[in-house]
């Protein structure tokens, strides 16, 4: 009955960019209670060199108290091979590969350059075996970079098309810097979906310019139906200055329902959940409108 | 060459619902840097009795101040005739008035009931003779009312068509209190156009729950090209409970402008009349993210 799937993307991509360390419990709590508002998918951590970035140390810990939730799905980032032997041990459901578009952001970022991520990627597909996690490949940076300026939107293509050859099961177009608009959001995912189908599913925005939910709703007008956010807007990647604070899940959720398209999250829970994570992280600056305003007078959520 | 025309209203809507007083001086500089950035209209005040809003008591200074500026269009809000009769004499060259689809905030506003607003705008059009200013009713809370709640979409539609039938101008809808969603926004604009044509011109949002800017988009896919908006997201209601925050005129001049829309609009002089704003009332929140974020590198306006 949900006609959109968001995947809750706070505890990695949020965390990894927090000024102040959350302590393994608290992500913990902070995970449970995303679940019992009924989040389904949560992508807990990053099976990066602990010291390269410590706030994701812990990734495995969370991954197993993750796993035993109920009907969540556990998703864990990896970026390269050595990354994905690990999600592959702690039993993740889903792996997903930051794949630049932008050169010098994959450098940056990955160490890499785009074509020997799409290599990895490929070694990961053939390595996983028949019950291996499903494999998700996140272009980054596919709206333009901080380091590069402009990244060609055939660039994009033509990595979309590459990591659909490698074998990946998904898709998704990740505006890393905040830099997407809603025209761009609608060709991109038009010209994507056109040379991959639908193999591109998701939607990973920034509301670094304010535009988080406005390229949210274009996305959802070309047809998207998955959509990366992080409770409170934390976000950013360590690895692109000036990157910062994902679409605000409190507020995308309250978008959708209050449209009449069920997320299957329970909005009240949800704000327990921002609470508890305002609770562990005190200092850390929270975002988004919903939680200050509250609900409207009457509000239903979608049936 | 302007494809979208942005209304500044922050001297009025912005300004009335501040904490903190801004002096009459003050307002000039604003009102001055507003122009100088492209603002080719802005609602520079509102012709209420001073001592129900002591803020708006220096309305007929600031209009006469705005009248002086070469190309700028001045617009003042009027609740009822008395004020009309002050915008008239001041010069303004609109006047826009306040009829609330919900009776109970109608009631709080303006002390009288929507039928008797209607009664009131009727009045003012055959008043105001040939070279008088042009007339636009501004449908509030058409979306929802923190008091009343729900608000029909009949009502709002039969408010449009009995003031069309009074022989307004232009017509705005209102989303005083921030509760709109884009589904709403593209149903109830088309609803409205269809009763009263191209007399439904403006889409006045606020970004109380943080869908400004999507509802903006919303609005613009229906065909709408007038937007009120207010720098930093000043903006409320003081007679509406829990309104608050404008969508931020810089932030969606920049979601324009990235998507190739021309507004007419520097984002830079824009970002400097902020300055200036920030400067006036220090103590003031202000909201917003491209000034904190910057424009992304490589930005081009829309040409």
């Amino acid at each position: 009955m949900r006609q959109v799937h968001i995947c809750e993307v706070g505890p990695r991509d949020g965390l990894q960019n927090a000024r102040h360390r959350m302590t393994t419990e608290a992500k913990k709590r902070w995970v449970s209670a995303l679940a019992a508002a009924g989040v389904e998918e949560i992508e807990v951590g990053s099976f990066v060199p602990p010291k390269l970035i410590p706030a994701m140390a812990d990734t495995e810990e969370i991954v197993r108290h993750a796993l035993g939730i109920a009907g969540l799905r556990v998703v864990a980032l990896a970026p390269n091979v050595k990354g994905f032997e690990r999600a592959l041990q702690a039993g993740a459901h889903k792996v997903t590969f930051p794949v630049s578009a932008s050169r010098r952001h994959s450098e940056a970022n990955v160490r890499m350059s785009p074509e020997q991520m799409v290599a990895q990627v490929k070694t990961c597909v053939e390595m996983r075996g028949a019950s291996g996690p499903q494999i998700e490949a996140g272009i980054a940076t596919a709206f333009g970079c901080t380091l590069q300026g402009e990244v060609p939107e055939d660039d994009v293509v033509r990595l979309a098309a590459q990591l659909a050859e490698a074998g990946v099961d998904c898709i998704a177009l990740a505006d890393t810097v905040g830099y997407a608009n809603p025209a761009q959001i609608r060709r991109l995912f038009r010209r994507v979906r056109a040379e991959v189908g639908d193999k591109l599913e998701a939607a990973h925005l920034h509301n670094t310019r304010g535009l988080g939910l406005a390229n949210a709703l274009a996305a959802f007008d070309e047809g998207v139906r998955h959509f990366d956010a992080s409770l409170g807007g934390l976000g950013g990647c360590p690895f692109a200055p000036g990157a910062s604070g994902n679409v605000v899940t409190e507020d995308l959720v309250f978008m959708f329902e209050a449209m009449g398209i069920p997320t299957g999250i329970d909005l009240d829970r949800l704000i327990e959940a921002r609470r508890i994570l305002g609770e562990a992280l005190p200092e850390e600056p929270l975002y988004g409108h919903l939680a200050a305003a509250g609900l409207p007078k009457g509000f239903c959520a979608a049936a």
